[in-house]
């Protein structure tokens, strides 16, 4: 592991090299045998877990329940929302048998013809249709609405490029879709979900969004209006983080769910959607970890304090362990996560590295001298800083140290991208300052034309209209025709 | 709702018929437009979640962590090992293609012919192959043994006859998967989670269950062995409720996983798994539920306390609402789920039969005599049983309450499933008495025929050779041979 640790590509020299390196190396994920489909180790599930775990709170505080829905689609149900289809059709991986059966010879298997299904079905890229078509019996009356369900499930799009947690054919999140009486109150259903993702991402990811509405041509297709998170890697490229959309009354539409009102009319229903996905951990991954491996917000890591004893024989270490215990158990009753690694295989200086890589927050380290002088050492992974401390008060200390660093990667995160954040009026300009990363506030003229002909010539694409900036009108750096807004222009991953 | 309620079938007309209707009546779940395929509704997700959370903490104090692996796999995996390929090929959904396209016309979508997959892929019907595919890779030396992982996930098994939760083609489960160095450590290991199951089966879900060992013709395809807890539902039937497996070097020599023993030699490595699924939640549901509707554990009830004020008025809602609110206060920081149900669009008489029918443990409500008299009415969902307290220690008579239903409920079942275990030494009699279902001890000569022939004319099958009994050697009671142990025979669900 030290020797897999030297091997770690530093960022300077191929970010992205550095960005798969440590996926692998920090046993997050690994490609699988099935092309585009990662497997997620238990050190990058339990960051999922983590994850689910606070934002499950977080949707049910807001009233949500969870929900399961099938795997499959039925292939007709797609066709049935015109945008929807087209957004999706080209990704589909389709059921098209039910049983195999024993080839010839016997040695393998192969399809069973005779089990062909009536119609196909396809593994859903996305759940809007499968569950609109079952709120449709769901809902009868204004007092069945709102109508607030979230899943936590695995989705399928079939990608030809892929890359783990950033693009991958599988992938696991959570998708809500609500069901609203009117439009007001769907359209605050939708900001209040991205509100959400705003609070999870700054408070427990550390990681710093731009809230903002998409653009047409990168809206959800479906939606009348998609929100989005964005936020910066440190390559300077953006990362959208979780997206909230206002669906209107399309899916109602396509799929005949209206329900009575006060006066007893026949309405259709107003929708959202909103999703998050374990692209997050990829998120996470790019925006703080370093060339000694991952940096993990104590508030979202699997392990938030590793121990470490430093020892020569049994007897030592058992004089260390009882002079920790007390420690640990402190720690662990204040409800943190705690490793106590004695393993006497790997030396500590090993230990210490592996740590490293591993992103954990913070790690305190007893040898013989600290014994005798009653001290021990705290290192935060942040800044690698260590220090000697007396022993007395130490629990206080880490306490503290986990909040600081929680702190202090959200903003060093958060200048990092406050330095990259630029106005650009000139098109020129914007071409070359553009491949060194970094998000551009531009004004556009609002059509599709444009935003085309920006994407093509710079892999630029319109990130969204974000809400952080006084909004002013000005002129289009590309067409020179009037625009009313600055847009937030990025390349992506 | 009361409605509804009325309509639900008794049990004694048609059991069937009132497991199907309960389901629907209780929010639990219903058919989705894909044949086979259930969505579990919120109220019925509510008690997955809360199995899932109490088994996870289960199986985490096993060691055992958990992770993901691809939903997909390749279809020359399934022939890998001869009897797993047996076993599942034939209800194996299959994708063929990775792309739909606009059919002619436009108005529908239709299979890319461009876009065949080189070789199928399965939806995993279970996860043994993809995962020791994997564990190749994990596995080098005994230091990296046992290797214990867990997922939990959607599975697919095209059965031809579903019903929700028991049997569905889609279902929730989690899956453990064991890596071991020594054939001892894995037998232990598939039999210490088999305890898991037993514990919570027995703690958790009040369900007594019967633990034993498979017949060969019952085992899990690939699997040395299977352990089961079998569960009497209240028609006398059984249901298989976990099944623990040790795999031995099948799946290791199929996919060529060995590791280096302490002497440095190459040894194929030991296997286990173990699964549990939303049947449970099946299981859970005919053993406890009445003709007024679920009876759930308190232990795994979404909703243990429901709270209803029976009010004229908001003056008197609003006097009955503070009286309680210490008291919903006080047992909510217990950590006992409370509902208060002060909706003023509903009768109390209906909210009664409601709660009945979802079968919240506890229910307590207060009018404004109750006010007056400082007394409360407290409701048992078990026994139906309603007394009249005084208000003061109402929180510690719900505390005591729930622990009373729990155990009661256990006991009840039990004491049931107790009366409905016979020895029977004669064939005759069996195929009598077996059409009123229960469970019979009998002696089995080990022969597969007369296994096949019991259930030919019985539908009856071996449940397990059960652990609990003490074994003593007797006559086959079909075939006349010798038997060497009583075997558990009983119709299945």
């Amino acid at each position: 592991m030290a020797k897999e640790l030297k091997e770690l590509t530093k960022r300077s020299d191929n970010y992205s090299q550095w960005y798969n390196d440590l996926v692998v190396k920090a046993n997050l994920a690994e490609q699988s045998a099935v092309r585009g489909c990662m497997v997620i180790k238990p050190y990058g599930y339990a960051i999922w877990e983590n994850i689910q775990a606070q934002l499950d709170k977080m949707f049910k505080a807001t009233g949500a329940q969870n929900a399961y829905f099938p795997l499959l689609i039925p292939k007709n149900f797609l066709s049935r929302e015109a945008e929807h289809v087209k957004g999706f059709a080209k990704e589909c991986a389709v059921v098209t048998h039910y049983r195999l059966k024993a080839s010839e010879g016997g040695n393998s298997v192969e399809i069973d013809p005779t089990a062909k299904l009536e119609e196909e079905l396809i593994i859903r890229p996305t759940s809007e249709t499968i569950i609109w078509n079952t709120y449709r019996n769901w809902i009868h009356s204004w007092r069945d609405l709102p109508l607030m369900c979230n899943q936590w499930c695995n989705v399928m799009r079939w990608e030809m490029r892929t890359r783990p947690f950033l693009r991958t054919a599988e992938f696991l999140w959570q998708e809500g879709h609500t069901a609203h009486a009117t439009r007001e109150e769907a359209e605050e259903e939708a900001r209040k979900m991205l509100d959400v993702y705003v609070e999870f991402a700054e408070k427990w990811l550390a990681i710093p969004v731009v809230q903002g509405v998409k653009s047409e041509h990168e809206r959800f297709a479906g939606a009348l209006d998609t929100y989005t998170i964005e936020a910066m890697m440190q390559d300077g490229k953006a990362l959208q983080s979780g997206t909230s959309h206002f669906l209107g009354q399309n899916f109602a539409k396509s799929f005949d769910v209206t329900f009575l009102n006060k006066d007893n009319k026949p309405e259709y229903v107003w929708a959202t959607s909103w999703g998050l996905s374990t692209r997050l951990i990829g998120a996470l991954i790019m925006t703080h970890s370093d060339d000694n491996g991952l940096v993990l917000p104590p508030k979202i890591a699997p392990i938030q304090v590793v121990v470490i004893p430093i020892f020569k024989g049994d007897e030592q270490l058992y004089e260390i362990s009882q002079k920790l215990k007390p420690v640990i158990n402190e720690l662990r009753e204040a409800g943190i996560t705690v490793k106590f690694d004695d393993a006497d295989n790997k030396r500590p200086g090993f230990k210490f590295s592996d740590y490293e890589l591993k992103g954990v927050p913070v790690r305190l380290a007893m040898g013989g001298r600290d014994l005798e002088n009653n001290t021990i050492e705290i290192m935060r992974r942040d800044t690698l800083e260590k220090e000697n401390l007396s022993f007395d008060g130490i629990v206080q200390r880490v306490k503290d140290l986990l909040v600081n660093v929680q702190e202090n990667i959200y903003q060093k995160a958060k200048k990092f991208r406050d330095a990259r954040i630029y106005e650009c009026d000139d098109y020129e300009e914007f071409k070359t300052r553009i491949k060194d990363g970094g998000f551009f506030l531009c004004h556009w003229d609002g059509t599709p034309e444009t935003e085309e002909k920006i994407k093509e010539e710079t892999q630029a694409t319109i990130r969204c209209v974000p809400f952080m900036f006084e909004q002013t009108e000005g002129i289009d750096m590309v067409s020179g025709k009037p625009s009313k807004q600055r847009v937030l222009l990025a390349r992506a991953y």
